[in-house]
């Protein structure tokens, strides 16, 4: 077999990459079970039918067929035809109406797994990532302050993240019902259409969205001024809410829908700004899939890299599930994991301190004294320390080097018989310092930033 | 949406099942890593030309395609069919191969990992499930005490499970070595052939596989016996060994390859004897894959589940991966966690104390102080607690039913003003007793039992 090459769109990190992802694995899971979400997961496969429901994905889904099937026999029709989840929403509002039952509501639950979709390969977008999503889904009802808590979740989660070298992160949000609330007040009927429109300021600029609003969106040259004035506004404070109303009534805008917006919007701002001071940001441009978002919406970007695109998005949506007499309302959030991860690597903002977990190799002095070595390795097992025994009784200088290839600090040298037959007593080098001294696997323990692999700024 | 129904081979678990296959995967990922196996994660699909090379499990490979390839265009012939991988040692190889420049040897590494395979679902068998497996590979050599070490890793796990109720295990141990060695001193030359009946004898039973050895394999009844006598052989200390030694005498069968098998054997039982004493058993009529295993092989029941197979398997194999010019030896093992974690679950052997992470849920006096209740909240978290804060101001009767349908232990109440308007102070119920006390949000801790969700032997 030659080398094989890497498939794009499919990444894959060296051991060292994987302390890092499984790091921040780590903190995510931590941060969601601190507030209460319990993790599920949920099979890879959807029935094909159930994941082409939003139509506009089709073209993503990888689907799958048994190989024997290929060879001649189609798939008997009481088999259904299966296809790879794309995203961890549509399998939890099955698992959702599937154990209903069995769930208490509201639901609050968290789920890291791996979704595929048959894109096209580019920077930071793959063909099969890590998602990390947390949603609360209500039965028949969904209070507000949901809507302000799963932002903040994140906010605590990537605010852990700093720590190890993560960029400052913005969570950009927005409320559908501030946008319709104004167009419907400026009497622009196709709310859609327009957020569609500005949903392109970003990337063609305010005059041609403007020109697009007048040819397809049926506005006029000062309806259209009006919209690009809203999707101006932007703040971390509760003045943002002052600047719309304001600027409504300079439109005569101002309508209920409008208000119920800008009192959910305000009371997310303003507990964002108690809680997590300067992350999250109103921003009013946000248009993320307004299409079946039904309240608050969430973007995420990484600030120095937003080119990379929204790294944690989400939102509210009045009918995650229904099975027709019951309807299960929900908001949520989802990271892009392998979208971070692939940037703080292939970044260099982040690195782990070694590649293995290994904080000490114990050295083996015989073949036949071996035993003597795993028992020292099992003595420090015990009390939580993580060991390997050398590969071979090689010189030590080779059992160092053994070590230092893996970034392992410590060498344990088990205390060999003296002249008299008593064994001497054990003794452990700090490969770093060249520093060594008796030692008990009793009682001998490293430094706490020593045990484990550790992730850190790069620079650090 | 009618309500959906499980699709028959993927197993999903409810948030308190989830709970215990979590802690299984937590206590295998600490194991691992305390012998210093580094965590690694490859792709879910490969080539389906490599997934392919063992010619007989190729009706088992989950084929993908795009959905748009399938509406007419065929894939390009520069795109690779891929598949859904049915193990994780093939990955491993590959990773391996694609990787060697950026690994030390011999490598240690553990995957945890679903795998596919489209075979006809039964008790314990699915089409979608997890493997945990370890493997240490070298580069042109192996030495064999890497081969005693594994079952070790695992009995260590398989311990560290014993406390919240999984049953005891088994790991029953045999040496290719030994096998051929006997075989070919017996004058039989088709070993492969002879092993293969061998693998039928819990099935069909001695008379059976000793008429199949006569039949198929050119035995004489002398030989058939003798090898039927060896497949009886088992023990779990290294007296195995000379009852194999004297049984190959007792027909002039006794070889350098038997005698090098024995000497592994017996190491391996020895060291096991010490370490993991009652676990390890050497059964001599193990013979799985013995088509590419090349030294030990391993196969792990758990004691009064027989029926449902092999729990965690594995072997030495010479030739993991090999680009031509270098060869990757190794040996590994590979736990079934969903057939081990299915059994846990459906036999009621162990349970979760809760369904949620949160020890605590804060009541909330009203929708106008729910900010109070989210600041107590806060203060718990910031101090390692999981706390969530209720979904409603409802009367706390309701409140005390939602943490009680939760199995949440603890509601905290937050003080309310008195008649000067100074406030009291917040107090905590143990739901459980009723008790109810004073409590300080800076500084309260549940016992450390309530902390976390523990997994325990359901009659616990």
């Amino acid at each position: 077999m030659a080398r094989p090459t890497p498939l794009s769109g499919f990444p894959e990190w060296l051991p060292d990459g994987r302390i890092v992802e499984q790091h921040v694995l780590d903190t995510l899971r931590h941060t969601f079970e601190l507030h209460g979400y319990a993790g599920i997961e949920t099979r890879a496969v959807e029935p094909l039918d159930q994941l082409l429901r939003k139509g506009e994905t089709s073209k993503e889904v990888y689907v799958l067929s048994r190989l024997q099937a290929e060879a001649g026999d189609r798939p008997s029709s009481s088999e259904k035809q299966l296809g790879l989840h794309f995203d961890l929403t549509v399998p939890f509002a099955r698992y959702v109406l599937e154990n209903a039952g069995h769930l208490a509501f509201p639901f609050k639950r968290y789920q890291i797994q791996k979704v595929w979709r048959g894109e096209r390969p580019q920077d930071g977008r793959f063909r099969e990532f890590v998602q990390a999503d947390i949603d609360v889904v209500g039965a028949g009802e969904l209070p507000y302050h949901y809507e302000v808590e799963v932002p903040l979740v994140m906010a605590e989660a990537f605010a852990a993240l700093r720590a190890v070298g993560l960029p400052e992160v913005r969570i950009l949000v927005n409320n559908r019902r501030v946008a319709e609330g104004f167009y419907r007040g400026l009497g622009l009927e196709d709310v859609e259409g327009v957020l569609r429109q500005i949903d392109k300021l970003d990337k063609i600029g305010p005059e041609a969205v403007s020109g697009l609003l007048v040819a397809e969106c049926g506005a006029t040259e000062d309806q259209a001024k009006a919209c690009l004035a809203l999707a101006a506004i932007s703040g971390a404070d509760a003045t943002v809410v002052d600047e719309v109303r304001s600027l409504a009534a300079s439109y005569g805008a101002g309508n209920e829908l409008l208000e119920t917006g800008l009192a959910e919007l305000g009371a997310l701002i303003t507990a964002a700004a108690e809680r997590a001071p300067g992350v999250v940001v109103a921003d009013l441009k946000i248009a993320r899939g307004l299409d079946y978002y039904t309240g608050s919406v969430y973007e995420t970007v990484l600030v120095g890299h937003e080119q990379l695109g929204s790294v944690c998005s989400g939102g509210r949506y009045d009918t995650l599930a229904s099975d027709g007499k019951n309807t299960y309302p929900g908001v949520g959030i989802s990271v892009g994991v392998s979208r971070l991860v692939s940037r703080l690597l292939s970044g260099g903002l982040v690195r782990a301190t070694r590649s293995v977990p290994s904080a000490v190799v114990v050295a083996v002095t015989s073949e036949e004294t071996r035993a003597a070595s795993d028992a020292v390795a099992t003595a420090l097992r015990a009390r939580g320390i993580p060991v390997e025994v050398a590969p071979k009784a090689a010189k030590f200088g080779k059992q160092i080097q053994y070590a230092d290839r893996r970034g392992i600090p410590f060498v344990w040298f088990p205390g060999t018989a003296g002249e008299d037959g008593t064994p001497g007593p054990d003794q452990v080098k700090d490969i770093r310092s060249g520093e060594q001294s008796d030692a008990d696997a009793a009682t001998w323990q490293p430094p706490a930033e020593d045990l484990w692999p550790r992730v850190v700024p790069a620079g650090a």
